[in-house]
């Protein structure tokens, strides 16, 4: 049996030294990726000096009265020019003469005849945004590793950018395994679904295989024949008879780990078949739930690499004492309630354990106890 | 002109009175709903008295050997019997026979002659989760109101639900006005796609439509056909010649509110065509994610009734002085950098005004400035 630090290094060097291609995606479907190479200008923006008022574009301020010589709305590209004693109506967003420096609001002018316009007052901001002010030709607006968001899309949107290059996400088969499950219902399945949506990678579903080896590896192959780019199964991992993973993994390619000294979790098992990385989950509930956050959302997040990690991590009181055993890591699920962190685990396999708690406390290794009212970091769920 | 908490009032009270139906989804797709029933479990978890490992079920502890009868997988359902020196092996997961109290761990006890095992050590627990300890037939597992997330999902599974009542999730449909759109690169239905998505709902891009009556007229009657629950255009909402959005609004139905006093997105518009809502919101890129923040936000959280409010809040120093207007709101986005809210505002159309940003800062109506190293509150972006 390894300790958890020994398994997470394997992982960890795993995950960095496989290759995944990165990718083109449209931009109305990047939102939570990672960009996979620096993003140079190819515009300026504004792409021509800018009236950022309704209002009369005008060469100086000094006049009295200006004529109305034209009018200008947005999307109208024609290269104007106008005289000292002139104007031109221009809509917010539209282009102005080339010449014309400042813009004087609607709202700040007489009009008379609808030929002259007289200004009300003094205006002291020119509203005009001139070209390449937001952005220049060939300026690097957004860096390789930078995460999508509303924002940064709308950036991409504004240079021009409609398929963007992204890191990879990995397509993951989900395999339960289990003749209970003709019995009892399944669970381990969609908590895994959704674990890997919340990782922002592909989930698919391959079935459920009961114990034994054909069915187990009829499901493998159908994963593989999927094009998944990892493999999770869960259940059949631990040392009883029917625990079949361990040694299909073994026959079809090799075991890099199996067995942690960590509570829950301790069947835990990560290997690879045909080079694809497969992880054997304990099926006990709360067992697959924590190897969710402890391995396998660390390892799609190197994958996809998220610029930031997902981990918040707060202070609390524990609200009661909880004992491990030498060389161990254990995990218990928590509950908050006024700065308490109260304990909610009764067992691997019972899914209140972890159902209504907001996150995990960690005893390390031979840190055997931690007391009532100790101040804990309790690691809350995403 | 209205003040901003005019604006809101009139939303708000919108989106509570607006009926929206429940629906019923798969639970691998529900992540992030919200369930619109109280769930009542309809099974005992476990089923059956459970062992919770690999090893052997006995009546009692005191004997020095036991006679293996019988051996249970998991998903065999017999009932059986065992006497007082009798032991049947049972998998982790297994049902136990009826009769069994204790579960004697395989690396504890001795196999004679795969017939008869001697116990090395006394165990001090049982191992077995008896029928009903994780959930009881008849306990209510969750509330309405509650959001799914991966263990969630996972209870709904464990007590068989596949298809689960939620909440209802708008469809949007998202229309960009202004003839500029042929010459610049269209960027707020972008924007506007991925905040719709970051709430949880659908968002549909209808298109982009000239500044004419007929073109915008015609996007609207596509999202209408397309079933949209929310039609939102961008630009033409102002008051410039080419403005006419709030006239659409006004023949076809009614305007809400047209212009708050807040900067930016002072020409914010929210009416009503055929009974749909249609938020119509400025052009600029800035005032059009800041709105969005402010007001679509809010209004979809409303309907879809998270149960946590997803603003944010950090305190930090303010970077430089900002000034606003009598009684207009004012939103300032600012990057933070050590403990400092950094002012990024460079115009309501410069998207670098926002997008390297972490979040705003505010000032109310008639807080009429705030200076370099004021405490301030910043509202984080998502």
């Amino acid at each position: 049996m390894i300790s958890l630090n020994e398994a997470l290094n394997i992982l960890n060097n795993y995950s960095l030294n496989k290759k995944y291609p990165a990718e083109y995606v449209d931009i109305y479907n990047s939102q939570g990726r990672i960009i996979a190479e620096d993003i140079i200008s190819k515009v300026d923006i504004p792409l021509y000096n800018r009236s950022n008022m309704d209002g009369y574009a005008v060469v100086d301020l000094n006049l009295k009265q200006y004529k109305i010589i034209d009018e200008i709305f947005a999307g109208d590209m024609r290269d104007l020019i106008i005289k000292q004693n002139e104007c031109v109506y221009v809509a917010t967003g539209s282009k102005i003469p080339n010449n014309a420096n400042f813009v004087i609001p609607i709202e700040l002018v007489n009009i008379i005849d609808n030929e002259i316009i007289e200004p009300i007052e003094k205006i002291t901001e020119k509203y005009i945004s001139k070209i390449g002010t937001d952005i220049k030709y060939g300026e690097k607006v957004l860096k390789r590793g930078a995460k999508l968001n509303e924002r940064t899309i709308g950036l991409l949107a504004s240079v021009g950018i409609e398929k963007v290059k992204v890191n990879y996400v990995p397509k993951i088969g989900i395999i339960s395994t289990g003749n209970e499950l003709s019995v009892i219902n399944e669970v381990n399945s969609k908590t895994l679904y959704s674990i890997i949506k919340m990782a922002n990678c592909i989930p698919v579903h391959i079935g459920n295989a009961r114990d034994n080896m054909e069915d187990i590896e009829n499901m493998i192959n159908k994963a593989i024949k999927l094009n998944c780019d990892i493999i999770i199964t869960s259940g059949g991992v631990s040392e009883g008879k029917k625990d079949l993973i361990p040694n299909i993994v073994l026959n079809r390619g090799n075991i890099l780990f199996h067995k942690v000294k960590m509570r829950p979790g301790k069947p835990m098992l990560f290997g690879e078949i045909d080079s694809i990385p497969i992880f054997g989950m304990p099926g006990n509930v709360v067992s697959c739930i924590v190897c969710s956050y402890v391995y396998l959302l660390p390892f799609l997040e190197n994958i996809t690499k998220k610029m930031q990690t997902t981990k918040k991590i707060v202070k609390a009181k524990l609200g009661g004492k909880v004992c491990s055993e030498p060389d161990f890591v254990y995990y218990r699920p928590v509950k908050l309630e006024n700065g308490i962190a109260h304990l909610t685990f009764k067992g691997s396999g019972l899914i209140t354990s972890i159902v209504y708690a907001d996150g995990f406390i960690k005893l390390n290794e031979n840190e055997l106890q931690k007391n009532k009212d100790d101040v804990v970091d309790v690691w809350l769920f995403e």
